[in-house]
């Protein structure tokens, strides 16, 4: 087979990582857009390389091309535009700090029983009056220093078991795996290195894959990263993504995709904090049912068809070299269970980690990231739904919008004369605005008159701010010269309508479910916002702009990436794992869209904050 | 790598199966020996290739050479002598009938529940209402029809489950393996597959391997086949093995070898009986411990080193292309457990069959083979030892010994002229003689007065069946021209010497075990005689010849190949299995040589039957 090497240059821009260049050797007839992908470079696409959205845009020869309809023949020298990376870039590391989610108060509600531990033995030696195997010697004295673990082994790790005892004077380190309920032998090691025991977290998020690195010794996070999903190559959303996989070898590029994404991270956390990669034994996955299928290489076309059924919505643990995670070979990766297609193992880790199903009281999870999935009940019982709230809070669809790192605007302030001040993540020239800052922003903008309750901008106010964009009406947030990429950002009203449509969605929700089971909102005890905003969410203003019910506010905690953090959990505690796998059987769907109340309510909270203010006595007053 | 060509052309003979000429290519520098291991033909070397015992003598440009010194530097015709295969021969598939062991009457002792199962579904199809996952779909199903199963499935099980269920109109076949103390999912097939259900039951024994294929549906044997152990080629017994197998590349070689003998059983067996291999999903293997680390790979050095420490007693369900065994790919093999080095599984697997553990009443398990070995005990306690008792009742290390199959002498008679009547298996000419031919033989020359007490050839009675031996007095059983072989048939002083002590190691064995537990040998209520003695053990003349103890001949019961037996047992009932992992915690294994009574009780059995012929008042009277 003839094989084309192709060379892709990267423009410049605080986002890019090194190298500025990169190369990739492909089989002829490999279109651009696959062989980029297998450079580590994903291009705008969102229709997932069909040719239609015009997003792939490389240079070839001085000519622009899209990247999905050309063909590799011969050896290419390829420029990317920094406008075909700009949403998938991967993220810097300097990001790490926003986006390693909020340190729970639950974080040790479950007892430290880590999923991979590392027991180091000092064996008594054989005699003719105790020749119990080599085996038995080991759990004989693992019986003493692990409670009521059901351990067993398999004939691979025992296989050199004799001559290992036997070189290290009979002192080894045994590593239990949790598996199938019970802890299995992943390894037994000459000497003491019971010291050196890394695991990872992941939430597989549509849009983002977000890893961390703990140490499950001393349950210290070591630290982040954030990376744009790879599968975006392959389409924007879970529908794109499920239609490409069912096309010839679909499946296993959006499979392929994402367990880089999950390389890569592993790869740059453990050079950044000097781990070993051997020394990484166990990964917890938290993630959508879509990203589960698609990571699993579980054929995912019955999702996207009515009656929306997945193929499972529990993943049995596997080791690692089975879905092509580097690290040690006989490590474990576990997964969180999930409920059905709309509720998945992200959601079940959120309620590990705020603890919803764990408490006598009613409480309430709600988390927004690229769809909105709510979570109400208490210990005796649950009912969970998904919005069609879309990405937007996530920074995504909008025209300045992005992720909660480092240069997005996440608070605003707009003084009487219309004046913008911006604080930015990292402190930097802004880049663009995150969840929480447009929460921000609608807010000041209605203090100011700048928008009316259904969201259309003023013209009338005569600031040099508000003006007539390409389409529509948008508001200047940062001048060019004050922002950090070289052009004006703004808040257009395509933006906002987007906004005011997920508020809704999350709003009409939350009440849908409520009336569901004949129970109030005062009745809510703990309502726990999730989700990409940023770590600074202002739920006075989310209040606000109609996001949330106006309640009390110490009803409400904010805490992050819950999927993270369940996964975190997971990672340190058998127990929350085990609970994992209790709870997502106490869950009942509802589809929202068979609710007769739903509707009305939605379009009742398409305004700011709602038709009927009177129940928004506080942003009335 | 330069290759050539061995061609060895092998001698006539009844044992000799098709072809009479194997071809192989090996690369330059392989050893002869080893080149016909990969031809399959293993020829005598019980010095494991050493150099030293000159069995593995063949012919090569008329020249007589050990096979183990000869290199392959070109391509070669070797003749192979007769006198070079005869111990280690592949059987003729007639053997068969003579070797599939007793059927028990424990038969069903355990209730019929296949350690794989397969079981036809018709689902009810996914609805708006009904939209659980499709895995869920199967365990509710499968929950109305078997009983309290808690059933798994691995992420690959399911990987095309939409596509299976869907095309196949929710009709599917699930067959479920037992794993780990539960049931697992290990294939689910469009449409009604599950008449297709087929098992294997393993004995590896040191000198031979015995295959036997069954219905799991209908739970009927379809046919057995006996080879001899390929790893004779790298040693007679396990000592040697064990030694060869710590050289490098020997643990593999010895591994590859008894795989390639279970192979070739599956491969003959489900030819002959129009089995599909891949609706083979379930074997299951009996063996000492020794035959079990060289089955998995597991280094057996510390076995044959004081404290005689095997690595395990226990051995994980594994994936049958774990090991190499050749059928369904998603198909299980399991392991009965082991107690030590001494009690393996082959006699766990025995007391499955024969039901010691089950009975509150004191019973005893002897099984004669490559070694003896024996358990006592019931329901509440049992004991275990070994007895060097040696392979002679295999027939093995006697002049003319040989297995229980086709043309064994197994019942002698010889009237007051000393002419000499021998029934064979299969009633043909007399080829050599087995155990139970022995048996008979020893006791009809005492009756005789042929031999005396100690075991002595009386010269004095002018017979021209009693003559000088090359070294030793002998015995003709028959004479060549009544032979099959084409030579006289004897038994010798050196035969009848071993014979002895390989009787009162084994009466000894069961009196020191007595003892240990202060019990008389009349409080035994039942006696099980396993051992490859052939089908038709004469009970009475074993003990006339001071064998086994001389009591009420209805304790005792003779089970043949009890291992087999235990192996399909648990290969027919999860419940047989279980029972195996729980009974082999309960065996004490007792030492002989540390206790003081039991080199005096072995001296004073070596004479026939025994030096007290008080314990034997039914032989003097």
């Amino acid at each position: 087979m003839h094989e084309f090497n192709v060379k892709f240059i990267l423009p410049g821009g605080f986002f890019i990582f090194k190298p500025s260049a990169k190369n990739v050797t492909v089989p002829k007839g490999t279109d651009l857009l696959t062989a980029a992908v297998k450079a580590g470079i994903v291009l705008n696409s969102p229709c997932g390389g069909e040719g239609v959205c015009g997003k792939c845009k490389v240079t070839l020869d001085e000519k622009r091309v899209l990247a999905c309809e050309t063909i590799v023949d011969k050896d290419l020298v390829v420029k990317i535009p920094k406008e075909s990376l700009e949403i998938h870039e991967k993220t810097k590391a300097e990001a790490e700090e926003f986006t390693k989610g909020v340190v729970l108060k639950r974080e040790d509600a479950y007892p430290y029983s880590p999923i991979v531990r590392k027991i180091f033995l000092k064996l008594a030696k054989p005699t003719a009056d105790d020749n119990t195997s080599d085996l038995d010697r080991i759990y004989r004295e693992l019986s003493g220093k692990v409670d009521s673990l059901h351990v067993s082994a398999s004939v691979a790790s025992v296989k050199f078991l004799s001559e290992t005892l036997r070189d290290s004077d009979f002192q080894v380190t045994v590593t239990l795996g949790y598996k199938d309920g019970g802890f299995e032998i992943m390894a037994i090691e000459p000497g003491d290195t019971a010291g050196a025991n890394y695991g990872f977290a992941f939430d597989i998020g549509t849009t983002t894959v977000v890893g961390q690195l703990i140490n499950m010794n001393t349950r210290k996070i070591l630290g982040t990263r954030i990376a744009f999903n790879r599968q975006a190559a392959y389409g924007s959303d879970v529908i794109a993504r499920i239609v490409f996989a069912s096309e010839p070898d679909g499946l296993e590029k959006t499979h392929k995709a994402v367990v880089s994404n999950i390389n890569e991270i592993i790869e740059d956390l453990v050079d950044a904090c000097n781990v070993n990669l051997g020394d990484v034994y166990s990964v917890t996955c938290a993630g959508n049912m879509t990203m589960m299928h698609l990571l699993l290489r579980i054929d995912p076309s019955s999702i996207r068809k009515p009656p929306y059924t997945p193929t499972t919505t529990v993943f049995s643990t596997m080791h690692l070299p089975e879905i092509g995670i580097d690290a040690n070979p006989k490590g474990l990766v576990t997964f969180l269970p999930g409920v059905s297609t709309y509720i998945g193992g992200d959601i079940v880790s959120g309620l590990v980690a705020c603890g919803v199903p764990d408490s006598g009281e009613l409480a309430l999870l709600v988390d927004i990231g690229t769809n909105g999935e709510l979570v109400l009940g208490n210990s005796e019982w649950m009912i969970g739904t998904a919005a069609s709230a879309g990405p937007a809070f996530e920074g995504s669809g909008l025209s300045c919008g992005m992720k909660a790192v480092k240069g997005a605007v996440q608070k605003v302030d707009i003084d009487a004369e219309l004046n913008v001040r911006c604080a930015t993540i990292g402190d930097v020239k802004p880049h663009g605005i995150c969840g929480s800052g447009y929460i921000d922003l609608l807010r000041q903008m209605l203090k100011r008159g700048i928008i009316d309750k259904s969201g259309k901008i003023n013209k009338g106010l005569g600031s040099k701010r508000i003006r007539q964009g390409e389409a529509v009406m948008e508001f200047v947030v940062a001048f060019k010269a004050e922002s950090g990429i070289g052009k004006d950002i703004v808040i257009n009203e395509d933006d906002i309508d987007n906004l005011k449509r997920s508020k809704g969605a999350i709003y009409s929700a939350i009440i849908a479910l409520l009336t569901k089971v004949e129970k109030d909102i005062k009745e809510v005890k703990k309502i726990y916002i999730a989700g990409g905003f940023g770590n600074y969410l202002n739920i006075e203003n989310a209040i606000s702009i109609g996001l949330l019910p106006d309640i009390e506010r110490t009803v409400y905690e904010f805490i992050g990436n819950s999927s993270l953090a369940g996964a975190r959990m997971s990672l340190l505690s058998a127990d929350a794992l085990k609970r994992a796998n209790e709870i997502y059987k106490n869950i009942t769907y509802i589809d929202l869209s068979s609710e007769p109340s739903y509707m009305n309510e939605y379009i009742a909270a398409l305004f700011f904050p709602h038709t009927d203010l009177g129940r928004f006595p506080s942003v009335r007053s």
